[in-house]
C-alpha cells in the first residue's frame, strides 16, 4: 500500500513517516507500580457470560487489582511523567483452561491514560477509561503515610463515567502476602477489532497471553480487606453477583512485556 | 473460537455474551455539534511525511476543526450525557488522490472521551487524548454569550499531555461562511492494528472513508481568524511548518455514520 | 500593611503588584449559559439543618439547576475559553425570610473550575468541585441534537469525588416554562472564612445577596422531569430526604453580577 | 447571627448544622508525600512585585517543589483516597524579613484538588488549580521504577489552564541532599478575602506562618537538575525572569499543621 520511498514507522495510529506521533510505541514496555490486590469468591456459573469458552471456564475465584503504575519504553517517559504514570483497576477471573490448566482471564479493566488504554487493548486487556484512587504506603511513620506495617489501613476506589463501581478497604496484617490474581497465573485476554466496512459483523476474537520478561518485586504484604461493588448500567461485571473478599495483599511490582503469543 | 452456545455480542472489547460493556456499540452513530473551522495554508511538501502516498499527495491547504459534540446511538446517551458529549480538535489536509480527485486526509486528531477515541480509530481518525476548549455562541445578547453576529469573537485551544498545541481566535464577519476542511471533501483515514505476536512488525494500514448519512445543518458563519501552533515533542503536526490561517467559519452540524468503505 | 510604594492589585490571592495572577478578578462578572432546572418538593423540616435561621426557614420546595456556563469579565476569557467555561450543579431551597418574604438559599453547589469556585464562595455560593454533565439543545433536527421542541429528552448528572449524587431526565412538553429556583426569587448565601490563628473557632457567617444587573434570556421551556438523588458520605444534602420532582424547565440565561449586599 | 438552637458546625462553607459537607475540616491536617525540590537563582529585584514588603525582600534565591501528597485529618480520607491524594507545584522565594531574619514566601502554588486549594488559601498558600506530574521512586530495580540511587533520572511538570509552566529534569547523585525551599526556612503566606459588598476595594492581607508539628522524614537525596519555565499569560511568576537551577533534592516528608500565627 505504501510507495517504495514512503513507509510509515508507527506502531499504532497515526501512521506517519517518522512514527513519532504514534500513541503507543513498540514493545518492550516496562511497568513498575504499587498494587492493592483483593481476591474474591463468586458464583462460578455467573462468570460464564464474561469468559469466552475457548479461554476456559470460570472456577469462582477472581481478583480486583488497584494499581498505580509508572511505565516507559526507552525511559524518556520518566522525564516527562505525564507520559509514564497512570492508575487502573483490573478484574481477573480464575479459569480452567480447556486442557485443564489454570489461568486467569481479564473481562474488565479501567485506566486513566490513553497510551495505556490502547497498549492494553493490544494485549487483550479490554481497557476503558475509569478513575482509580489508591492509598500509597510511604516510608515514613506519620498519620498520612500509611506505612508498611501491621495495622495500616489502605483504601481504593474505581469510578466509571462518574459512578463508583468498586470500593475496597484493607488493613495490613504484618504477615507476608500471597501473589493474587494475575500475579498467580498467566493471564489471557481477547483481542478483536471490528471492520467498519462490515458494520453488522462482530469481530472475531483472538486469545493471547503477554510475553513477560524481567519481573521484579513481589514481596507482598498480607491484608484483610472488604470489597464493595455497585452495579453500573454500562458494565457487565455486575453479572458476577456478590463478590466476597477472601484475601488481599499490597506491594510493588515491576515487569516488562515484550510481545504476546496465542493462548 | 466460540462454542455454539456462547458467542460474544460486543462490537468492541470487552467481549461478553451480553455486549453491554463494549466501549463502542455498532453504528449507526449520530453526531451533532458546534464547530469552529480554521482553514490554513502550508508548504505542501512538508505534509508528505504525514500522508500515505496511497491516500494522495498534500496540496498545501488544510483545516483545524475545533468541535463540541453530542453523539449517540439509540439515544440513551442523551439521558446520561457523560456518555454523549465530548470535545475534539481535528486536523485535515487536502490531498490530490492518485486518480486526481480531491479529498481530505486526517493525520491527527485529539479527543477527550474514550468512546470517541476508539470509535474514531475504527473510522481511520487517529485519535489520541487531548483537551479542547471552544467558545460557544448562545442565543442571547450578552457579553458572555458570543452571539452569532458580526463582531463576535470566539476562541479555541488544544492541549495534548499538558502542552498547548493550537490556539485560535476568530471574529464573525456577519457573512455566510464556506464549508471548510472535512465539510468540503470526503475525508480518508488509515486504520491499522499491530499484532503483538509479531511485535517487530508495523501494521499494514487500510484506507477507509466513512459512510455518512443524514447530514444536517451547515449554515456556516464566516469568520476572520488567527491560528497559533506550538511545537509538541510527541506530535508530527509540527512538520507542516508555519500554518497560515486563510478562512474560518463557525456553525452547527449533524451527521450520521453508518459504516465505512475502502478509499 | 503595605509600604507606600508597593500595594498589591489582586482581588484574590495571590497578592502581587500587578494583580495579574489573581484567581478571580474584580466584578462585574458576566455569565451566560444553558440550564436545566428541576424543581422539587421535600419535607420542610428536613431542610432546617441546611439553612441558617437568620436566612429563613425552608418551606419544603427547592430546585436543582444543572448549568453549562460561559463567563467573563472584560471578554478576554472568551478568546481562551478554558478561562470562561464551566459546568455546575446548584441546589437552592425556598425559604421564608424572618420578615415573611420569600427567598432562596443555596446550601450546596458543585463546579468544575477553580475561578468559579472561589468567585462563588465570595457570593455565598458554597462551591466545591464536582462533575456536571448536561444535554444541550442544538438548533438542528437530528437524533443527537436534542432540539428545543416537544418530545425532546434531556439528561443531567452530578458526581462529587467520583460518586453520582444527582441524575435527572427531562422531556420537553412544548409549552413555555416557569422560572424556577434562583430564577424565581433572590438567592441568599452565607460567606465565612475561618482564621487559622484560632483554629478551634468556627467562622462567623455573613448573609449576602448578589447584585445582579443585565439579566437577559429566560424564555424557559417546560419539561416533565424525574430526579434521582443518591446519598453521598461527604454531603448533607441527603438530610433533605426524598426529593420529588414537581416541575422542570430548560433554556438560556445571561446575567451580570456587580457585587453583593447584606441579606 | 444564629439562633440558640441552631449553630453551624462547618469550618468552611457550606455552613450546616452537621458540618459534614464542609470542604475543609478543622486542623490538625496531616500531610505525607514525595517531593522533588529544585532550588533556583534569579535577579532579586525582579521578585519585588511578588512579595509584600511587610513580608520581606527577595534575596534572589527560591525553590520549586513538585509534590505528590497524601493528606488526612482523622484518617478516614486514607480509606477513600480521592479525599486524600493530590499533587501540587509550589514556588517559594527566600526573603530577608524586615528584622533581618531569613524566611520563605510563597507567591504562587497550583494544586489539583479542591480540599487542598481552600486549605492552602487559609494558610496563605495562594493556590490555584494546576496539573502537576512527578516521577516517583519505587523500591525496585527496574527500568520504570526510578529507584533511589545514583544515576536515576526523574522528571516533573506543571501545567496551568492547559499550558506548561514548569518542566524539570533531575538526576540523583547518590549523595545526601540539602533541605531546600520551604524545608529550609519557615514560610510566610498572605491571606485575604475581598468583601463583595465593597467590590471596588482590594482586600487587606494578613501575613501568617503555619504552626507545624510532627515533621518526619527529610532524608533528602541530592540531584542535579535543570528547570525550564515558560511564560503564562495569567501568571506573574514570569516576572522573575530566568530561573537558574542551582541545587535539587528528592525524598519523602511528613508534617502536621495545627494552625497558624501572625508572621
Amino acid at each position: 500500500m505504501n510507495s517504495p520511498d514512503w513507509s510509515h514507522r508507527s506502531f499504532t495510529a497515526p501512521f506517519t513517516a517518522t512514527g513519532r506521533s504514534a500513541l503507543v510505541p513498540a514493545p518492550p514496555w516496562h511497568y513498575a507500580g504499587w498494587l492493592l490486590n483483593v481476591a474474591f469468591r463468586f458464583d462460578a456459573d455467573a462468570g460464564v457470560p464474561l469468559v469466552p469458552p475457548a479461554a476456559g471456564r470460570p472456577v469462582g475465584t477472581g481478583c480486583v487489582h488497584f494499581a498505580d503504575w509508572q511505565a516507559c519504553t526507552n525511559g524518556h517517559e520518566l522525564l516527562d511523567p505525564v507520559l509514564a504514570q497512570y492508575r487502573e483497576t483490573i478484574v481477573v477471573l480464575e479459569i480452567e483452561r480447556p486442557g485443564g490448566d489454570r489461568g486467569m482471564y481479564c473481562p474488565a479493566i479501567w485506566v486513566d491514560q490513553d497510551i495505556s488504554l490502547l497498549r492494553g487493548m493490544l494485549q487483550g486487556w479490554p481497557k476503558k477509561m475509569g478513575s482509580t484512587w489508591l492509598t500509597r504506603s510511604l516510608p515514613l511513620e506519620h498519620p498520612a503515610a500509611a506505612p508498611l506495617r501491621a495495622g495500616t489501613r489502605l483504601g481504593a476506589s474505581l469510578a466509571v463515567k462518574d459512578r463508583r463501581v468498586f470500593d475496597a478497604q484493607a488493613e495490613l496484617t504484618g504477615r507476608p502476602g500471597r501473589p493474587l490474581g494475575f500475579l498467580a497465573h498467566p493471564t489471557l485476554g481477547a483481542v478483536g477489532w471490528p471492520d467498519l466496512r462490515q458494520p453488522d459483523r462482530l469481530p472475531d476474537i483472538l486469545l493471547v497471553k503477554p510475553d513477560i520478561a524481567g519481573r521484579v518485586g513481589g514481596d507482598w504484604h498480607e491484608a484483610s480487606a472488604s470489597l464493595q461493588h455497585t452495579l453500573h448500567p454500562g458494565e457487565d461485571i455486575g453479572l458476577l453477583g456478590p463478590l466476597v473478599a477472601e484475601d488481599a495483599s499490597a506491594g510493588w511490582l515491576g515487569l516488562t512485556v515484550t510481545g504476546a503469543r496465542d493462548a
